[in-house]
């Protein structure tokens, strides 16, 4: 079966960042056959979507998130001590593979909504979150958390690694989700068994670490307290700071830091507003991409960032790094939109497969309606994109050739039941936070 | 004729900035006379309207606006000297007052859509921007621009005088749009000049006045150059810093300056998003909320800021302080939302009328659909609109008590024609731009 795409604004991120007037994508099965500007070709029995000058573009990839914790957004926002108060507690005490489930289910409706067709994805339970990636039709980098504080899902290392065993097991061969195995962050997972990561990795080339690194001033302080080092020192000490690492974060990076990462051949997840927010500061992306280091843009957890679609970090990305060079040149655009897309594939090693509209690729695409008065005139859709767009705009999206959007309705989710879920998770959480504030 | 609201989750912007539950509002003809929580009164012949939990909560204010550069947004965006290659020749070849009626109607339309029933607008021709605000329903302070640059509108200072008076005249007792006069800034308008608008000022106490102040490097320098004074002195030196002043951007104030600002009892309207995009910097939003100042939360026009509605600026306003402090506390989402809301009406002066939900004030209001799966759950109101919602959530919208938007339709603008007649003009700065590229 043919599929043509006509009519388009196309954007299909290849290397020269064109933008096609009229564009067509021809597209067989789960893969793109062809692509350009004009007519499209005759196919007998093609279905044609003609999309009357809409933006067609990649699906978005976001390397960076905690799905489940969709079930903590905004939960305790202005509270001082709020993750030891409460996330904390509520995390030893709700979170099961059920939970998991319902939070993640929430995340994808709203990642799928907002035309994020791949994620990456950090937590416990890690299989839950694969299960549903899977559901929702989506692509996923899925991460068990191997950490020392004694997380919810495994009291000891070795449980950790044997939940991580059966994620692999579970998803080996999955078309669209990849198990991941994910060390917290140098400070919460113990060098020596990041330095077991490593080695247990080199056992499974195919599956991708994930970390958080250099985020914050006190992990900066633990690194230097307890290895005398600073965190991707202690990371490169581990044996962990090689080729597709994916770090999270990198805001606490000098230029020594980067030009071992770049030699490493590491990987970025840029979380603009998640630090923000934190007050943490701002990751110097520009000098990492100077460097050859692959960003891409992350939302992080809902309980950081709040929102996990990336148009609401397209202003705060290139409005950070204009602020940091104290000028309007740096970050256009085109290398928001780029890094949002084609080199978001790359951190996740995927760009052979997604990332741009080429032939040979996966059909994952999206389609952007323009008629939003906020969204007009038009006179760069790459400017548009980034200071004007918004999720709802988003009305369609494809992933492997499937529909899993069209006229903004999610197909692969039941809505009602996927918010009754979610919410009846928030009212344990709401009850237990009363329970919390009556006794402390 | 009675209006009862009912079944809100009520944010009536009063002192303590509470979170009514079940809350009502009572409006009678364009005028609130009961808000509270649980069942509304029992009237005869009242309409009532159950919002089922959605938020209710004051019409917007936003204090800073251009609005029809509308025409602009995106233009040349990622153009180093956009200012004089693109948009100085397009305002001189094409501003007219048909041109400031199309642009400010696609503004309109935006800004009703986005929740903002008040803005404060400097531009040309402004009378054509009264105009448009009068027919769209909603609630303007109106500042006919007055500038040495020979701008579009005045090629000496008394036409634009005659037209400030033009523009008093015409909305002299209008109930909803207030004339006002605009010295564009230090650098831009002749201390000469913005004397002679003080002492103008001082025979028309109901015209506000509005000035770009402390804005730019260069306009640090220029000051130092020209007066050796900074921009707040220059200002204070022509007799303007005054009680009232509206002073948009004040990122470059020492606490010098907000000292004299305070004395003086100026307003301040913070354009977040603007003034970041240019890379200039942060303005000190808590410093000068501390000293006593009021600061409202302002777009700046559309080719600086992109968007007219207040949401996408929430994050970076609170993220930005935030950043500055370095720390996650500053700027709690409850302080957002009342510099959206009341404290923007008192930047305007209007706070006797406006800006929050109390008996006796106009009844501007909005109502919030909080049904979108990305804003859900909902711990905090506050900070699901500050973090989570979008201006596409805003339902209805009521600027003295009549509906300018229901369903998310905008009700007093014809959106087909208004569209249409802003991209007729696009289309003339496009094949103007293309002119200018063939030439240059």
């Amino acid at each position: 079966m043919t599929l043509l795409i006509t009519n388009a604004t196309l954007l299909p991120c290849t290397p020269e960042m064109p933008v096609i007037e009229n564009g067509f994508v021809q597209i067989e099965g789960e893969t793109i056959t062809a692509t350009g500007a004009g007519p499209a070709p005759a196919i007998d029995g093609a279905e044609t979507i003609d999309v009357a000058g809409d933006i067609v573009m990649p699906g978005m990839v976001n390397p960076h998130c905690h799905m489940a914790m969709t079930l903590f957004r905004g939960l305790g926002e202005d509270v001082d001590d709020r993750l030891y108060r409460y996330v904390l507690p509520l995390e030893r005490k709700f979170v099961t593979p059920e939970m998991v489930r319902a939070g993640t289910r929430l995340a994808a409706l709203e990642l799928i909504a907002g035309g994020v067709t791949t994620v990456a994805d950090m937590y416990y339970f890690e299989t839950e979150v694969g299960r549903v990636i899977d559901e929702a039709g989506m692509r996923g980098v899925v991460g068990q958390t191997i950490a020392d504080f004694d997380p919810p899902d495994h009291a000891t290392i070795d449980a950790g690694f044997a939940l991580t065993e059966d994620l692999v097991a579970e998803f080996a061969g999955h078309p669209r989700v990849i198990a991941s195995i994910a060390p917290h962050a140098p400070y919460s997972t113990d060098i020596a068994v990041m330095n077991r990561i490593a080695r247990w990795a080199d056992d499974h080339p195919g599956v991708p670490v994930q970390i958080h690194l250099a985020e914050m001033d006190s992990e900066m302080d633990w690194c230097a307290k307890n290895h005398g080092l600073r965190p991707v020192e202690v990371v490169e000490k581990a044996g962990l700071l090689r080729k597709g690492l994916i770090c999270a974060h990198c805001l606490h990076v000098s230029e020594s830091d980067i030009e071992k990462m770049a030699r490493a051949e590491v990987r970025v997840a840029h979380n603009a507003r998640s630090n923000a927010k934190a007050g943490r500061g701002i990751a110097p992306v520009e000098a990492m991409r100077t460097a050859g280091l692959p960003v891409g843009i992350a939302t992080d957890g809902p309980m950081s960032g709040n929102t996990l679609d990336l148009f609401s970090q397209f202003a705060p990305v290139t409005m950070f790094q204009k602020l940091l060079g104290h000028s309007r040149k740096p970050m256009p655009g085109v290398e928001v939109i780029r890094m949002a897309t084609v080199e978001g594939a790359r951190v996740l090693g995927l760009d052979d497969r997604i990332g741009s509209l080429e032939p040979g690729k996966q059909a994952d695409l999206i389609r952007i309606d323009m008629s939003a008065p906020r969204l007009q005139p038009v006179y760069d859709p790459y400017a548009t994109l980034v200071f004007s767009a918004m999720p709802d705009d988003v009305r369609d999206v494809m992933v492997a050739g499937s529909w899993l959007m069209r006229d903004r309705t999610v197909l692969t989710l039941e809505r009602k039941q996927v918010l009754r879920d979610a919410l009846q998770v928030a009212a344990r959480f709401k009850a237990e936070m009363t329970r919390i504030d009556a006794t402390v």
